[in-house]
């Protein structure tokens, strides 16, 4: 250890370890405190675009600080600061939950900090995270044959399944590159994620090489449109490339009808990507499988424990039917990452951009074994029914409506008050805004049919149906001041 | 809280937070005799492929599991499987720490959970990102104008900066894609990391897309072929996209002489992109100045905290002098991310594929502020040191030989016994698999030139000159064997 450097030299190394144990205490804590009291913080802060900076110096330190001026400034700067996703009345974007199974996980794997690009490099990292996202795969009711690699985030995960795609739409590319081939397309709902078109533009198809497919009453994909549109576009003479089926849009949680899209791929020999970044855990509930019916004919599927399945921010896992494609559209193996094992072993690189790899099966492992199916099942469900209430109670309210089918954990809908549709969308962004400052609750809104809507999303994990009504209440009191 | 469920009842929401906080503790109190007591540890671990997965159920549990048996199989199961990178003998790779203020970071990030894609859903976050990436430029020694954003990992950063490239060599493929556009190429040493040649792929080049360019006998880019390459290439017809320059590249550590680099792009009007997520931290040392002169003038960087800069697993920063363009090529802004603070604030999600984004900027500015300037600089000097003395020694012993400069932390030797080449490269093979099978160190392979070498990387912030010369004292006995 370092700690016995002579008196006036510079002491080298890490942390003395029993200085890190004391603020490791001190954090976990802080944590603890966090955690139990968390409703005693504003969700949203009150802060302004440049606040937080304008309290830390706006040049590095020289000389090292104290670890208890660390901590201070987590408390008092940070802190304060922060939008707080693990608080129960958090309903934005996609409500998500750092458990406590999945942050011991985290700060074990901190501590080990391998890196599981190849077996050899970290082998039980490698290894968990086969036996993890197999578990995963099994508690989705997918079949054997789907591998599971672990990304950082449904971004990444959707563009990795896309370069796939185009490795078996266009083999030659994989030499020669796009250049001077026939253009060609990849198909998603109007209501598909952002990250499918930019993962188009990144893989190199253009914002023309992006079509999207119109939607029904429900916003979900219509399947005579996309037949249509891949048959258009054929005669025209662009390649389809992938069709992206979403279960659980993130403006309404839509479903895409995946059954007519598996044949629509099938018929046109179109790898079908499945981005179930929010939905696809809902795949664990029996009640909820005529929805997932097809899933398992897909080429790839996307489904991210770091929304719905109470596991610290990032994992996301990328499920691949076929991933002798996805590890041809990515597999350069340098000399100094060949070893002995390879015959043996998943190269977990070869699936994708990234080759340094978080030991994040480890967390993930820990959700599942902690809270076991049947407690993941539970609290699932818990956060359906807690929708179906809070849009139960927005239907039967006057001067409210709900938009859209609520079939997951999210309700989307919007105050009908004011005379003029520009009017309401005013007076939602309005309430929106109150809600938001009043630090009770956090909303964000969404635009459908081209006007401002509400949306809650349930989905952390200490969210109970008191959060959900009082947000209601909440919601309503405020409304009542554009009376 | 969910503590108080009626007897019989489920209970739903997270582990308890008194629960939480003793499970934490016991976990912070593994971490700390861990950190401890790292050398205690084997560096590698006696396992083969497959070993771990046997000791784990091949199904997901139905029922909750107590949390002190999945810290005793995490224990028993995982870490003995595990190659440890935190241990001051890992010299393969490139060597790594988690340090204390690090892990910390990291320990109450997970605990916040948030996702920082815009300012408005984690303004603390958000925030920190900025300041903290502009630390790190500062110490760096980067002019202002250089943006920065962290990544996973220099994979994603070097494909961003190539996928900004493309956007600067192409701009009508932003719209039509690269389809029916006139080909054209990326440039690198022949040394430089296949993360390069992963990004040319990924963004639709194709492996012809990519040219590598010969270097030197200290391997390092010869400015020369590079000109000669792209002069050739345009009289063919190609377009030339973008330079990568490498500061550390992986087999040998070797510095691309940056200031012709730099003339050749300017001169071309080429993109220049420095992967010096390996070398990068060697800026803040005065001593290495000459290397990076001109790196300031490159239109984007990348430099990896999570390697020589003592941050846990995962930290890499991309800097760029040309963000708009970067923006443009990943910017895409659905409705649900809109929010009345862009105007006034980054979003981070416009600088590249991921839209979620772990607050990774509160471990690197805890590590800054820990270890200040002078603390980091010290650290960095010290690697330099051993890494020198140790190719010392290793050039004064018969029957060794340094086959690279030393420049930094990193250096690649091998023994010269054998009668053959062959016979010489299965020595080096047999010496290295056996230092690892000893537990007492851990050393990967490349090939220089067409023949085995070994590489012994100094980087992990615990590492001595006693860690080195006991792995060099191991390698003279093991390497004994063989005379």
């Amino acid at each position: 250890m370092r700690d016995e450097a002579p008196e006036g030299a510079p002491r080298l190394g890490d942390m003395p370890p029993e200085e890190f144990r004391r603020y490791a205490h001190e954090a976990v804590d802080w944590v603890a405190d966090f955690l139990a009291n968390v409703e005693t913080y504003p969700v949203f802060p009150s802060v302004r675009p440049g606040d937080v900076t304008s309290r830390i110096p706006p040049t590095p330190p020289a000389s090292p600080e104290p670890m208890d001026a660390l901590l201070d400034d987590f408390r008092s700067i940070i802190v304060p600061g922060m939008n707080h996703w693990n608080h129960p009345a958090f309903f934005g974007y996609f409500s998500v939950s750092a458990s406590g199974p999945g942050i011991i996980g985290e700060l074990l794997a901190s501590a080990l900090n391998v890196n599981a690009m190849v077996w050899r490099s970290a082998p039980a990292a490698a290894e968990l995270e086969d036996v993890a996202t197999d578990w995963l795969r099994q508690l989705l009711g997918l079949p054997d044959g789907f591998e599971g690699v672990i990304n950082d985030t449904a971004s990444s995960s959707t563009m990795y399944a896309l370069a796939a795609a185009r490795e078996a739409t266009w083999p030659e590319a994989h030499a020669k590159g796009l250049f001077g081939l026939a253009p060609g397309r990849v198909y998603a709902s109007e209501h598909a994620h952002s990250s499918v078109e930019k993962g188009v533009l990144t893989i190199g198809l253009g914002q023309d090489g992006y079509r999207t497919i119109e939607t029904d009453e429900t916003f979900a994909m219509n399947p005579v449109a996309l037949e249509n549109a891949i048959a258009d576009d054929v005669r025209a003479g662009l390649r389809p490339c992938a069709i992206v089926a979403t279960l659980g849009t993130t403006s309404t949680a839509s479903m895409d009808p995946i059954g007519p899209i598996v044949e629509i791929a099938r018929r046109h020999d179109v790898w079908l990507h499945v981005d179930g970044a929010y939905g696809g855990p809902a795949a664990m509930l029996p009640e909820a499988a005529p929805w997932f019916a097809g899933w398992e004919q897909a080429d790839s599927i996307v489904v991210n424990p770091h929304k719905w399945l109470f596991t610290p921010i990032d994992c996301s896992v990328l499920f691949c039917r076929r991933p002798d494609v996805l590890r041809q559209a990515f597999s350069i193996v340098p000399e100094y990452l060949r070893s002995s094992e390879q015959a043996e072993s998943r190269s977990l690189m070869d699936y994708g951009v990234s080759l340094g790899r978080r030991f994040r099966a480890l967390k993930l492992w820990f959700v599942m074994r902690y809270f076991g199916q049947e407690g993941l099942v539970e609290r699932l469900r818990d956060h359906l029914s807690m929708a179906s209430s809070f849009a139960d109670a927005v239907r039967a309210e006057d001067g409210w409506e709900v938009m859209a089918p609520v079939d997951l954990g999210l309700v989307t809908f919007r105050c009908t008050l004011g005379e003029t549709p520009e009017d309401q969308d005013r007076i939602n962004h309005e309430i929106m805004d109150a809600v938001n400052a009043s630090g009770q609750a956090f909303l964000i809104h969404t635009v459908l049919n081209g006007r401002v809507v509400l949306r809650l999303a349930i989905g952390n994990i200490n969210t109970t149906q008191s959060h959900v009504m009082a947000t209601w209440a909440l919601l309503k009191k405020i409304a009542n001041d554009f009376r």
